[in-house]
Parts: structure tokens; C-alpha cells; sequence
């Protein structure tokens, strides 16, 4: 197997020679700035203890729902690609055989053609890891011992890749009551200012899922605060919100099923907590009462300076099967088609214009970006686009995000892009082909005479540096 | 009128010469393949009787509800172009002159630039018929007379056209009640394996239409089962399926207005059966019914093997003077908004995760197919998704499917293309339209260094040939 | 300063060369032809009056509230801008110096990159008013200077540039109650075809809102007709469209929230006009009683042959904070997701298919466009598809609109362009842009070989000329 795979340095970029050129000029000028990582789920213990990645199939399969999603949707079971069943998956175990797996994985290598895991794992192997075969059932094994060969050596670990992928800043996911330790120790080795936390509160938001009650009483230990009832409750998410701005963080992230923000009474408020810490709640309720905390951290935002993220409209955990066997973030997410312009008017009409207030809007669905989104960002102060998400960061998703925001929206109430992952070390990948993709629509723009390239290069510039760090810039340096 | 009518060669490839140059090698590679017609309304009597076309109007214009309608949005009636009013057209008649209706549509040629109609109507007039003049008001007369002397030359007969055309298997679509009697003539001339059914029981399943009891009645009579309540009327629907199975059959087609698919419990659906023999239901519990037995065929599929494809999301009739002159299919019907995320939760939680069970979706709004359709697909091994359907059956269709789609399904959970036409000599112009313009998606991918020569030309022939025969293909073949 | 401005004559065409040269070739056929401008928001008095503009800011930012919105996005205020608070703005003042305006727009030059505004702002800078300096921090003041010593010259009125500009018929839009007087004047002065009203009864319609009654004593006194019940309210309308008709008017337009169109009794009627007259009614009975008066206008413009224009689903005023402080039309109108197949059925049911009625259709989602919109318009003879309205009037907008409706409605389904501004000096920058888009959709199609070049240009002149004057007709000339 002499065959050696490399990839071309235009990839992604326009075919239109003409347009290509000038895509290549611009995406020169950007390709080689820092990394500004500001939305992702990357593990921060990992991180403070520099791990290393294990074998290929821990580091590319096992944590990548959107690798084994297609291999589900060809009739594989996730417990043939390595996950450990948890629930009702009496009779069914864990493939333990990393290679075997590793092997599904290559055979299957067609089923990814045209998608950005594709595009993503390409980077992945060739730049970062060396790989010189690409996956087939015959290089299966020798990719296999390449890559392992590879993964162990010191320089793969995470501490320098972090380096070598030049991160400038990374923000983490992580949950109110976390103690955050792993971010403190990292701040006592200099680190505070590279990895921070994101405050992450949907499971104390939604008082019908069953780890409410627990995720209260882990609030209150938290906090410190005796959480008896909804004014505590407030209290002690302004309390964990604190020691989350202390220890760094940028923004808080609201990954809730619906836009709404209507708020309630405090009496209403009241009541539905007082009831859910007795017992099980209506989903209507429980509707109500994360719509409510919505509003409520938009107040809170003002006062304390977190960037609010908002990622609606998916349906979570929608094949009970997958979730009564493996659990969450399986692969089983499916968007819902949700409203956004009625729906924020209660948050937009009492925050929208107070010049305190940041709020960054997330879609997987993008018959929103033209109709509701860009409208909105295009009007009000306190509103930015996030980054095409989720099954919309890929090449055409980013594309149909520039044409559908940037005529009513520009370009300058947008985020910039954000990678959102879990996979640590596709983050290159990622940002690499957003500034491909932006490079490209900046170019199509300088082609038809619609933008001059000075222009379009300023604009490249601060897509991929100044937007990322002045939307999720602390309060104080607004 | 010396002019002659030729086609270019590269006609709906990419005009940058690049992208073209490989579009055409990808198309040279699938464009003599045969046909696999999974998904259609030809008649399959003609097809036994082995039929000639009439004149260019019978041929050309009457059955062909897409270039009607193009017409009546200009001003013409129906009757005006040759269709019988049926119900309350007193006072109007069909034109019978046929070459005056078609110089209503040579005059109106224009009309149809931009469109897929204009597309196909040139590859079956030049590529079929030989026609050597483009349709206008001064050609009109001269283009009749040379198209019905061509069309009474046994050669355009259907049999010899079905071999011309290189179909290698044509699915027709058929009532529950059909005896089948046509496919079985066909059977014995050695054609069972080209031509077969579809089992279509959408009468049966919405009890609120006027002619549900009568089908009641006739899928009593030709199931030999005696039709008396909910149990038996699931029996012979199931004896219906065994026989179509017999019969050749692959699919089943729904043709429903919402994609609901919850399941009742048995004594209500026995409740509204039994009213529905009675008499009139309401909507609100034909619809619930319907629903109900899209779950039902779900289960009776994993029995039997059909594969099971859902159509959803058209108001039929929608122009109640229309319907009530002219019946039902004369060109208003007009597509809703509908979900399906929801509203296939009920079935594919049921079944989705379920070996034997094969679920083909289809939709006329692409608002659906990169926020719902796609991650369905690209999650559930069941799941495929058909051809852009009816109006989005055009160039812009096809390429907004592909680039809506592949991102998150890949190419591999498509189903490949489905002409579903009534115009048996539409059919090589839509498979042809169709290649040229998966050629030319993959050549983008291939322009832009996104994947290589050799995997779009094998992923070509894999849309062409692979998929529509494994989509379709027998439980025990899959 | 001495660099000069120049914008390149190939602009907003297609980049790749020879789709560029096909459209270039189609726009040199009808770059010059005449303005037809159907629908817009020109003040008729000042063409009447041959009013100057004033200084740069009263011309380009204050009456623009497509510019003024991105500024507010970036966190200026209205006042800013030079806006006057109407309402609760106690503590805030318009910004008086308007050069110091024109600073704070030149200075945020740069967030209108890849914007409409963009584009018509550079066509007018440059092409209408000579400006020699591209908008800056550094140019501000001498443009300023320049453009206001431009301004004042003569040639620089409305009438001059109305002939300049070469506007064949321009419509203006009225209330009702408008005594037509700067018409009729136009009128005497021989005006009377360049200059028509468009009658717009929206606030009429809609009893809920504040100015509702007083609005009906105006139209009493305009009509001459004692209006006191429901009855007698509609002859008032029918008195004013035929006065609208008189004056030259070809059309109504409407505003609606929905598309809603169910005809109520005339009782229920009735009973809410009563109710309004009496007092505040519902949002309910409101909104049932507007969709009734749209079918009753449907109803009236059989019998006077103004073509009804529909312009649904935005959400007027959604900041309650800009709509108290500054009133309405200030940039915080947001689209919503609204329907369109089953709302407009009643109406297109009883006059769908009547050859004296004429339906212009709007709207800001295009996600309508393929699903419901083209299926219409493809469809009922009475139905014609507008042009891309306010956040699509865009070169994006542009080209999906043709992308997702010319398959299923053709071209000669659409109205051809509408500018739809108040900017005067933007209309011929917005027809310009129109123009080019068109030719390069065209272009695509003959380049693709689905077009002949000479069916190009002959449907390039009936998008710009024959298509806008047909769809405008008086009934007489259709």
C-alpha cells in the first residue's frame, strides 16, 4: 500500500477560476490566525491533564454522533460501533474490539461522500495525524496501527495540540453546579485566560425532566444557598453565574426545544416550582417555566455581563429506543420546524435595546435565517447571529448562512464562527473550511464587482478574529 | 420551414467549462444505463395492449396535467383543451378538434421556458418523435401532421418504445381491488419481472370521501374476505398485499395529506370503521383514521416486505369549480406546510430501528429537506428519501436536493430517481434530466477538490442503478 | 483626496465569463428601457410641488429606514439619526446637526458590505449625483459638502430626475380618504398618466387599531355617504375606488398580517362593525373582520378592475420601546412564518378563475415561494407573483426568487419588478439591479442550453416592460 493521500490546497474553495483566485488571496490572509474557539464541549479535565487519545476508534468514532449516526442509518447498532448500553439494553453489549470497529468504519467509507464529516476526518487524518491511506476495507488495519503508532506519542497529546492547533481561547460546556476545579487549576498553571467554562443550565430549567430534583439539591450545595423555593432558586443561579463570570466565563448557553421567552408571574413561577420539587409536573408547565427562566436570564445577563446563547428547535432523545438503550446524544436529535420572531418578543421588547444585553442566536433550521433571524439581528442592538449549527456547519450550510443573512443582516451582526464540537481534534478541521466557505462567498462578492478586495479581506479578518472575540467579550470590554 | 430542431449535447450540465467538462465524463458513464421506474402512473393495460398514442394532443397535451396547467394560469379552460367535463360542467364541452388544441399550445410555447415541461417536451419531440420544429404559431399546423404520422408507425407503440427506452422495470400504481388481471397477461408474456404493481389504498384509508364505501365493498369482493369491521377489513387489506406481493409488487404508496401516523387503539379505529359504514364521519376522525393506518401498513410491511412510500403534503382539489367541472388531477392541486418530525415519531418509534422495515419519503416542500428530512434519514436504517417530488421534479429541484440533503443524508439513504409521471414518453427525457444533473452536483464536488473522479463516477452509478433496485428490492433481496 | 469613485459596468452579473457576456448581451437590450414603477411609497406632493431633496441627510439616511435599521443594529439610537420621538420619547431629542448624521452613516460605511443598501447607495452616489469619494470617517465632511452644493441644483428636483430617471407611470400609494388633490393636479398639467394613487384602505380594515374610527368619519366625509352600519361603509369604499379609478389608479394594496381571506355573514359583519364603532372589539373579531374585507375587495375590484396587491406576514412595530418613542415604519418590522395555500382558498374559490379578476402576490418569506406561491400562480389565470418584496428586494432575493418559482409559475406568471420605496432617488438603482439579476438568471439558462439566446432577450424585455404594464392594466386594456 505505497499510495500516499494528500489533499489540495484549494479544497472548498470555488471552482470558477476566477473566483477561486481571488477566494485564494483572501483565505491566505486568514488561514493562519488564531483559533478563537468560543462554543464547544471539549472535556476540560481532559485538558488540565493533558490526556492522551487512546486508539483510532476512541478518538474518531466512539465520541462522534455524527460519524456513527451514518453508520446507524446503514443498519449498524451504536453498540456495534462501541457505545455502552446503559438502560434497557439487557442482551446487548459494548463491541469491545476497537479494530473491528475501526474496520466498520473504513469499509464504510463511502456513505460519508458529500458530507463535512468527510471533509472534517480528511483534515483530521492527512494535517494534523499523517495518515497516508485513506479508509478502505484493505487499509483498514494499517491506517489502524499508523494512526495508534501516532496517537502515542507525546506531541498528540492535547496540551500540544493545543498549541499546534494555536487556540487562542477555547470555551467549555459545563453545568451551574460544577465546582469548576478543572478551569482553576488550569488558571494556576496561566491557562485562565485560554479555557473557560460556559454556564450551561437547561436540566435545572426544565422542571418535568427527572434529574430536576437532583440537579436543585447539587444547585444548592453549589451555591451555598438553601434553595426552598423560586426566589432562592434565582438567587442560587446568580450565585453559580458569578463564580462562573470569576473563573472566566464568556456566556451562558440555552439549549431549549422552543424560542419562547414569555415570562411568568412570580406567583406562577412560584407555584410551578413549589410543585415540581413535590413531584412530576405537566410538560405545558414545565414549557411555561423554561420560557420564563429565559426572560429571567436576559435580566440576569444585563447585571452580570454573560453573553446569552440560544440553540432551540431540536427534538431530543426522539427514538425512545436509542435513549431507553444508550441514552442521550446518540445520534437521535431531529430538528423541528419552531418560530422565533413571537416567540422572543417578550425577552427582545424588555432586554433587546439595553445596550448591556448580548444575546446569540443558534438555528437548525434555516427557512429562519432570511424570514425571522437576520431580520431581528439586522435591527436590534443587543442581537448576533451565531454560526450555521450543528447539521447546518458544512460547506453548503455555511454558504446558504452568508446569502440568507448578510443582504439584511451584514456581515458585522453575525458571531463569527463557532464549532460547537466534541471532537477535539477536528477544531483545525473545522475552522479551516469555515474560513474556506467565507473566503469564497467574500470572493463571489469581489467577483461580481460588489466589494472591493481590500474590502473583503478586512472583512475575512474580522469574521475569523474581531466578531468571535467582541461577541462573547466580557461586559466590561463591550 | 427548412429550420431543423436539434438539442445540445451539454444541456443542463454546469456552464463553467471546468465543472462541465467533468459533469460530462460522470454522464457519459450512467446515461446509456437502463431505467429503473419504481414509482409511476403508466397504464399497464396499455402496456399489455401493447397501445399507440392517438394524435399529438392525446399524446402531448390531455394527460399531462403539469403543461395544462400552465395554460389555465393564462386563461384557458380545461374543456379547452380537450378534457370532459364531468360533473357540473353543463354548458361547456370538450373541444374536440384536436389540432386547434394543440395550436393553443404551440402559440403558448413560450410559456414554458425556464420550466421542467419545456425540457421534457424537447427531448421527446427531437430525441423520440424526430420532430424538426420547434412548436409555434407558424409551425403549429406542420408539426401535427409530422408528429401523427410518426406516431402511427408500430415503432412508437408502447412495447417497442418500452424496449427502445431501456426500461428494465416499471412500476405501475394500482388499487387494492385491482385483479391484476394486466400484470398477469404480462406475467405470461414473460413480462412479469418488467412491469409491476403498486398497491395504492389511500380510498380506503380516509373513511370520510364519498367513495369509501364502495371500496369497502369491492376490497370485500376481491379479497374474498367478508368485509364487517375493523379486524376483517385489516384481513383483506392484508390478503390485497399477499396478492400484489404475488403479483410482483414492491411498494406500497400513500398518498395522504398529513404524514401523521399515531396509532389508534383498536376499539376506536372499530369505532370510527363501524360509523364510517353507517355513514358519513367526520374529519377530524377520518384524518385520525387515516394516521392509524399508515401505522398499520408500517406493521403489515415488516410482515410482507413492501416497502412503504409516503407522499404527503398536497390539498387536493383545491379549486372546487375545477374539481366540480373536471374532476380530480386536472392541475389544482396545491401543497401545504405539514411536519414530519412529529408526526412520523409515532411509527418510526414503532418501527424505524426494524431490519425488515423500509420507509421511502417524499415531499413538495424543500423547506423539509435539510431541517427534517435529511437527519430522519441520515439517523433510522429504514428511512430513504425519494426523489424531489412533482414540483420540485426540475433542474432547481434536483440541484437544491442534493445540496439540502447529502450534507447530513449522504447520497447512500436516497432512493434514487422516481419519474412518477402518466406520460410514458416523458420517461427517458426525466431519467435523463435527472443524471445530467446528479452529474453535475458531483462535479462540483469533484471541481472543488471535495472528492475524487473515480468515487463520483461509482456514487453516479449508484444513484442510477444501486440505489433505486435496492430501495425497492424484495425483503429477501435486501 | 483626489482618488475618484467609479462602480464597474459588469457589477451584480455573473462571474464566470461566459454567463457574464450572455447577460451582459440580454442587459445592453434593456438597461435603457423606461421605468414602470407599480408599487411605491413616493410622496405625490412633492412631484407635484418639484420638490428639492434638502441636504444628504434628509436625502439618504432620514427617510431610509432600510439604512437607518443596520445603524441601530450597531447601537444608534433613531434620534441619532435625526428621527423626531413622536411619543414617549421624553429625554431624548432628534439630532439636529445633520452633518454630524451624516458622519456616524459614513463612519459605519462598512456594515452595509454585501447589503441591497450598498448597492443602491453606489448607484446613486455615483451614478445620479456625481459623488467622486466613497462614503468614510475620512471623506464625510467633503462628500458631505459635495453632495449638498449637487443637491441644490436645479436639475437635482423631482420633476428634472423624473424625467432623467425616465419613469414612464410611477404609482403612488393613499389613503382612502385622500382627496386626490396633488393628482388631480398632476392631472391638469398633463401628468396624469405618469403619476397614479394606489388605494391602500389597510388602517380601514383592521378595527382594532387606535385610529380606526376616526378613520371611518374621514372616509364619510371623503365619500359623501353617511356611514353608520357595515353596509353603508362598503359603498363608501366602493364610492372611493371608483374616485381612486377616476384618478387613474390601476390597483389597491394590502397589508395585511395574514393572508387570511374567509368571507364572513353579513350579520357577523355587522355585529363587529357595530361593535368597533362603539368601541374597542377584539384582536379575534378584528382579524376575522380584515380577512372578510379582503374577499370583499376581491369582490369590488371585479366590478372596478383595480388589480388587488397582497402583502402579508410581517409583524408591524415589534419593539413597543421604538414603536412608543419613534411611531411606526422605523425598522422594527419582523417577518413571520405565515400560510398562504389554505387562507387564500376561499377567496381564490369564488373569483379564482374569473377573468376580470387580477391577485398580486407578496411576501418576505421565501420559503413560500416553490411550496405555495408558484403552485398558485402556476395555476389560477387571476394570480400573479410580485417581485421579491423589502428584505428580498436583493441580489440574492432576486435570484431565488426566479430559482424557486420560474420552474413551476414560468416568467410570464410574474408581475415583472416593483421598487416598492419611498427613496426616490433609489428607484432607478433598484430597477437597474433588477435588471441585471434578471439577465443573469437568463443567462444561466441559455449558457446551461435551456434557453435560446434571442427567448432570452425577448423574455428580458417582458420581465422589464410588458409583463409590469399588463399585470397593472386597467380592465378595459387586459
Amino acid at each position: 500500500m505505497a499510495n500516499t493521500w494528500s489533499l489540495h490546497s484549494d479544497r472548498a474553495l470555488p471552482a470558477e477560476p476566477a473566483q477561486r483566485a481571488i477566494a485564494r488571496e483572501i483565505y491566505d490572509q486568514i488561514s493562519g490566525l488564531p483559533l478563537i474557539s468560543m462554543h464547544g464541549h471539549i472535556d476540560v479535565q481532559a485538558i488540565r491533564d493533558n490526556a492522551a487519545f487512546g486508539d483510532p476508534t476512541e478518538l474518531f468514532v466512539i465520541p462522534d454522533h455524527y460519524l456513527r449516526r451514518m453508520l446507524l442509518s446503514q443498519g449498524y447498532g451504536n453498540h456495534e460501533l462501541g457505545i455502552e448500553p446503559t438502560g434497557a439494553g439487557a442482551g446487548i453489549a459494548a463491541e469491545a474490539d476497537h479494530r473491528l470497529i475501526w474496520r466498520r468504519f473504513c469499509e464504510n467509507w463511502k456513505l460519508f461522500r458529500g458530507t463535512p464529516t468527510r471533509y472534517w476526518l480528511e483534515h483530521e487524518l492527512v494535517e494534523i495525524f499523517g495518515a497516508t491511506l485513506e479508509p478502505s476495507a484493505e487499509t483498514a488495519d494499517e491506517l489502524y496501527d499508523q494512526l495508534t503508532a501516532t496517537l502515542a506519542r507525546p506531541e498528540f497529546h492535547m496540551r500540544p495540540l493545543f498549541d499546534r492547533f494555536n487556540i487562542e481561547i477555547l470555551s467549555t460546556t459545563d453545568a451551574p453546579q460544577s465546582d469548576l476545579a478543572a478551569h482553576a487549576d488550569l488558571a494556576a498553571e496561566g491557562w485562565g485566560d485560554r479555557v473557560v467554562p460556559t454556564f450551561r443550565p437547561d436540566a435545572l430549567f426544565y422542571p418535568d425532566r427527572a434529574s430536576w430534583a437532583d440537579g436543585i439539591h447539587s444547585l444548592a450545595a453549589s451555591s451555598g444557598i438553601d434553595v426552598t423555593d423560586y426566589a432562592s432558586y434565582l438567587d442560587a443561579l446568580r450565585q453559580r453565574r458569578m463564580a462562573f463570570v470569576a473563573a472566566g466565563a464568556r456566556a451562558s448557553d440555552h439549549g431549549h426545544f422552543l424560542a419562547d421567552t414569555a415570562p411568568l408571574e412570580a406567583a406562577d413561577a412560584e407555584r410551578i416550582f413549589a410543585a415540581a420539587l413535590r413531584g412530576p409536573v405537566d410538560a405545558a408547565s414545565a414549557s411555561a417555566f423554561a420560557a420564563n427562566m429565559l426572560f429571567e436570564t436576559a435580566r440576569m445577563s444585563i447585571d452580570d455581563g454573560l453573553v446569552m446563547q440560544l440553540h432551540p428547535g431540536v427534538q431530543r432523545d426522539y427514538s425512545p429506543d436509542e435513549f431507553g438503550r444508550f441514552g442521550s446524544d446518540q445520534g437521535f436529535d431531529i430538528p423541528v420546524h419552531i418560530e422565533f420572531t413571537r416567540a422572543l418578543q417578550p425577552l427582545l421588547s424588555a432586554f433587546g435595546h439595553d445596550k448591556r444585553f448580548r444575546l446569540i442566536l443558534f438555528t437548525v433550521d434555516e427557512t429562519v435565517f432570511s424570514r425571522e433571524l437576520a431580520p431581528l439581528a439586522g435591527a436590534f442592538p443587543s442581537v448576533r447571529l451565531g454560526a450555521p449549527w450543528w447539521f447546518l456547519d458544512s460547506p453548503g450550510g455555511m454558504a446558504r448562512f452568508r446569502e440568507l443573512t448578510t443582504e439584511t443582516a451584514g456581515f458585522y451582526n453575525t458571531s463569527g464562527f463557532v464549532d460547537d464540537t466534541r471532537a477535539f481534534a477536528s477544531i483545525p478541521a473545522r475552522h479551516d473550511l469555515a474560513r474556506r466557505m467565507d473566503a469564497g462567498f467574500l470572493a463571489k462578492l469581489v467577483a461580481e464587482h460588489r466589494l472591493a478586495l481590500d474590502e473583503a479581506i478586512e472583512t475575512a479578518t474580522d469574521l475569523t478574529n474581531t466578531l468571535p472575540l467582541q461577541s462573547y467579550a466580557r461586559l466590561a470590554d463591550r
